[in-house]
């Protein structure tokens, strides 16, 4: 497994790997502190293609504050290693200013879809996610990009961006993993407190909870009520950024639910702020 | 040659001539209505490349006006029969359904080189000009795309762009081809009446009385002073948009001329909007 921190020998490696033979080059973008959502996407890489590129590269631009920015988990020696053992070809971790030369000044922004949800809530946040992601998918040059289900909302945003900008790149989006409770994988989780820890699990109850309700036939406004009391009982300490009930294709709230409804919530702890989704196919009404 | 419609028949067509061999793939994207300008880029493309792809899209985004694009010239059969005279291999003239489809919601955006001059003046039109210009190099894939030193600013800034998001592709700059006249090739010259067209010598005239008078040593203020008044008495029927004198990098505005200034100036006549521009590189002062 090679190590780079240079966009030249990024290209360098994958051109090698082109001129070797290799098809099909899969790429995972990640921010580091990997866990098992992140490794199961690097699978999924592996099983597609013939290699597999990750960059570790915790994206300032994303960050609304710089606070958040330096308390984000890093743990690049684990990281490697668990990259190697998964048979990674090539990591990237460039550092900033690698990435952001002085001077930069080209941003990539996707309207509609990100002046909901997170995209509310974090100003500024999925322009510098379709930036960094634009230079990483220009770098790396794969035929396959893997996102996690767990950022619902950034998945659809980098898919209707490689579509609008005919980026010649098939966008995979691989499944939330959970710890044993319920709890989405994610890096802040190392952040909270055991306290917090325990509360977390609540927000996974909810959407579970919501799901239930919806397959009941309950409406967006008494599910979306009956969230926010469970959050409130269960994990006090958290402030409900967001619960809400959208169409999982273009992310508008629904009054009325149809066939399929995403359920998803932002949960802001004193440690982390943390989302989760749940999508709900609902059964054929019949004739 | 090739003349397609479809973004698949252009990813094909490249891919199967790099299949074949062809080591360089040269672009020109265009707005049709080619002229000696364009055809000079088409020879540096094909000098420097095994596979010339040449795009022609009157391209509604980087339009401020309907009635500018709808005005805008059109000469398909023309631009056609020059290409194939000059040997490229592949023309694209896709319609604005294939380029923009209902839903496309992206923008790539440059800040502060975009805010001046024809930024200025006409807001929204260089997020037009990147958005496309990523499209059609995602589309095509070249190893070089050439453009045109008329459109000073564009050139600046789609280089700019393809720095930051990195781009793989060689950004290349080629001269400005005038009219015997002095009058900068544009495809919007075409629509000037024969008065209009007359007077439109003036904007390089007042260039070239620019360049004259800075390498006499006089000041921005007195040099933009004295072209706006020889355009005000040689094209009356033209509005003056802009005379600036800029740094050629960074594009601001200088108050002290260093070692090298661009002048830039744009001229509204009731036909068509006109721009021009013309470096001046002072020689050395001496120990």
């Amino acid at each position: 497994m090679k190590v780079v921190e240079g966009i030249g020998e990024v290209r360098a490696a994958v051109a090698a790997a082109r001129a070797a033979g290799a098809g099909e080059v899969g790429f995972v973008p990640t921010m580091g502190a990997l866990h098992a959502g992140h490794y199961s996407l690097i699978d999924a890489a592996g099983a597609g293609g013939d290699f597999v590129v990750v960059s570790i590269f915790v994206n300032p631009t994303q960050f609304d504050s710089g606070e958040d920015l330096d308390r984000y988990p890093r743990t690049l020696a684990a990281d490697l290693a668990g990259c190697a053992a998964r048979g990674v070809d090539l990591v990237f971790t460039p550092g900033a200013e690698e990435m952001y030369p002085s001077g930069a000044a080209t941003t990539v922004h996707v309207a509609g879809l990100t002046d909901r949800l997170c995209g509310a809530s974090r100003p500024g946040h999925f322009d510098g996610v379709c930036t960094v992601v634009s230079k990483l998918l220009n770098i790396v040059r794969p035929d396959a990009a893997y996102f996690g289900e767990k950022d619902y909302q950034q998945a659809a945003v980098v898919r209707q961006m490689a579509a609008d900008l005919n980026m010649p790149v098939r966008i995979v989006v691989g499944p939330t993993v959970r710890e044993p409770d319920g709890l989405a994988m994610s890096s802040r989780n190392a952040r909270l407190s055991p306290s917090e820890r325990a509360q977390a699990a609540a927000l996974y109850e909810a959407l579970q909870m919501g799901a239930e309700m919806v397959l009941d036939g309950r409406g967006p406004g008494e599910v979306r009520g009956a969230m926010r009391r469970r959050l409130a009982e269960r994990a006090p300490s958290g402030e409900v950024d967001y619960v809400e009930m959208i169409d999982p294709e273009g992310l508008e709230r629904v009054e009325e639910i149809g066939d399929s409804v995403l359920i998803a919530l932002a949960v802001r702890f004193p440690s982390a702020r943390l989302i989760d989704n749940i999508r709900v196919d609902l059964p054929d009404a019949g004739p």
